[in-house]
């Protein structure tokens, strides 16, 4: 593996910044968007030929944006700082393809509001990054950048590989089942999917209305905050300081703990402990049979969703559709209305249910994924741990804190409360402070 | 006013046929599509120079797909009928322009979910209506076809003006402050804005996510459930029949019941006197002061997400935009997270709330608007008798069954418990039988 431990170096090239000193730096003028932006090319020339993780780059282009962002004044927290954007994002600049042969040469007119807010700040979209098909089904082809057999995990398998392997400080992604928080678990970086409804969907590819949440990527908790600053407004403020008390933690095994593989039990149990020592009120939650009745029931209403948001792709463009993503979305519009409405109706009490948990606990602590990526790198991995948690709606952030058996990367889930977001990165970065 | 009442013949036109009568003309091989669209575009050629409700119209499209299905086998419950929709809806074979000089020559790739499933259900697209600009600002231009003076209200101006002047049997509009039931009520037609998240969005150019919500507008209460089985799978029940019992009946003055004109309020009070003498039970519904709460803060979060979903709009083609809609985008911009966060608990405080009003009512009785449609016709009205329910997500049908002292038409609302559709559909038909 080629990539640099960013610690053995004092001076580091501009790429392995965080978006955080990024942004700081060129704010304070030691450092310049241009050379930023050509050391993160720099890296995807070097790269990307392997770990395919971006599907559009125009480098002329990206680095036409930043010397102008050297010119212009600051235009805001993101000034000058790349973002790469999975490809289900309109971009105006861009073509924008979602995976799908139907959009082989599809530009579109306008850019989403992520990308359009993320400009808005002073930031640089730096390419589109690879997903499978519509965020659903058929890979993307890209590899783990921590070892090239592996997973990185999907649906926004691109973004994920990019901000790990320094191409990128910060990445979006969207998650309807796992899409964001797994494949960060696989590529060691930190994943933040946010409340639903935090970031707009506009110019979004719609999977799933109920469901699809945008979220973010970064190598550091307060990079995901900066970015979601930018696009929603959510308090800028200090995840590196302390919080005024240590968190009730619950611990959260699900009902789906059997899936997880041994080491992750046996690491997150560990940790549990390790975060009670440091002062943590640490206990076990345990989710009732509602909740085993929702993760069964997900499917069924997101590709009931999904046969109904890409009906015109189904039918007028079928031939051109991957015979997975087909079959998924023809078992959609298969499911019954009344069966749709009962899942609708499960994730409403979910969601009065979790209120209610959440009354005495202020984060849980549960597993991103089953454990390392798989070892092949066409395989997306289980949702096992991802998709209640988005369709509950509550914000999930995945930490960098374990490896597995391969030396592959393992994450620490920590989720909170619904629209308690900024309080959620704060205890998720004081518990990556114990955990790292 | 060329209107023809079509009680007063015998041999109607075929573009005077309900939705339901023309399908079920077309299955029974006494009508073909290719006569019933182009009775239609005779009736636009004919009125629409003077009305403006649509702002595209391919006529040899049109029956291109009239003859198409003609000569197809039945694709499903909507064959042969033509379907007007508003300009906000995304169309491969149409521009959309969402009223905006942004997207004069704009032609989406795809079509919207609305679109394709219409067309999956052997409907056809006649053509694009009015609307005021991105459906927020900026009148359509559109005029009443009940008195060119007036008002069809807004922003589905055009898709209003189109069903009640015989050009469609039916059309989409949608609704995020009150822009399906208000038109609807001014227009004299049946207005539906189904619960939230009912038919797909995918392909809609979004205003607010949290609000904007798909609504169809017909000439029948069966016409609009027609339309929403088509799209939604709601099931097709026989709104005809009489209901096994007369509804409990909530008679709902709303907080702003000091802004509906006189008439309307007396045209209200003896309605619930009629409901109650055919049966129902009625009574008055008293909502607390957390709705008065809600109503004045819907604006801000609509405002709020409207400035961040037209962000590129906003700052990258700005004088492309009209000074009102940029002043209304800018307003929300200025709002701040807090109160857009605290806007969002009042509606989820609401909703609750309702789940407990409706375990006593089965509908609710309550206005449509202010009273008749405003003596200008590029005013929109006074959304104050709509945001409310739209910020609830339930289910609202307005039932033309009143007239104003200007022999303008004004309807009555029937408001059902979120989810809870085909019952409200069913009870409305049932209240504009005792009414009309």
């Amino acid at each position: 593996m080629a990539k640099r431990a960013p610690s053995a170096r004092k001076l580091r090239n501009p790429n392995e910044l965080t978006a955080t000193e990024a942004a700081a730096a060129i704010e304070a003028g030691t450092l310049k968007s241009e050379h930023l932006v050509a050391a993160c090319l720099e890296r995807i020339a070097a790269r990307d030929v392997e770990v395919k993780a971006f599907v559009h780059i125009d480098e002329k282009l990206a680095l036409w944006h930043a010397r102008a962002a050297d010119r212009l004044p600051r235009q805001g927290v993101l000034h000058g700082v790349p973002v790469a954007f999975k490809d289900v994002f309109d971009t105006a600049d861009m073509p924008t393809r979602y995976n799908s042969a139907i959009y082989w040469d599809h530009r579109p007119v306008a850019d989403s509001a992520a990308a359009a807010l993320t400009r808005g700040a002073g930031g640089i979209v730096l390419g589109k990054t690879a997903t499978t098909e519509f965020a659903l089904a058929f890979p993307a082809g890209t590899r783990n950048p921590h070892n090239l057999r592996y997973s990185p995990g999907g649906s926004s398998s691109g973004s994920a590989a990019s901000v790990a392997d320094f191409m990128a400080p910060l990445a979006f992604g969207t998650q309807t089942g796992g899409s964001n928080i797994r494949p960060s678990s696989f590529c060691g970086i930190v994943g933040y999917k946010p409340s639903f409804n935090m970031i707009s969907r506009s110019g979004l590819k719609i999977l799933s209305e109920s469901l699809d949440t945008v979220g973010v990527m970064g190598r550091s908790v307060a990079d995901c905050l900066l970015l979601t600053h930018a696009c929603a407004d959510l308090p800028l403020v200090n995840v590196e300081k302390a919080p005024a008390r240590a968190p009730r933690i619950g611990f959260c095994r699900t009902p789906r703990w059997s899936r997880a593989a041994p080491y992750l039990r046996k690491d997150l149990e560990a940790a549990a402990k390790r975060l009670a020592r440091a002062g943590a009120k640490v206990s076990e939650v345990d989710l009732g049979p509602e909740f085993t009745e929702l993760m069964d029931i997900h499917p069924e209403v997101m590709h009931w969703e999904g046969a109904r948001n890409l009906f015109w792709e189904r039918t007028r463009r079928r031939p051109l559709m991957s015979p997975m993503i087909k079959k998924r979305l023809d078992e959609g519009a298969a499911v019954t209305r009344k069966r749709y409405e009962h899942g609708q109706a499960v994730f409403r009490r979910g969601r009065a249910l979790m209120a209610e948990i959440f009354s005495r606990y202020d984060i849980l602590l549960t597993p991103p994924a089953a454990g390392e990526a798989p070892n092949d790198y066409l395989s997306m991995g289980d949702p096992s741990f991802n998709a209640m948690w988005t369709a509950l709606g509550v914000p999930c952030v995945t930490l960098p804190v374990f490896r597995g058996p391969n030396r592959m990367p393992v994450g620490a889930q920590i989720v909170g409360a619904y629209m308690n977001d900024a309080a959620t990165l704060v205890w998720s970065r004081w518990v990556q402070g114990k955990l790292g």
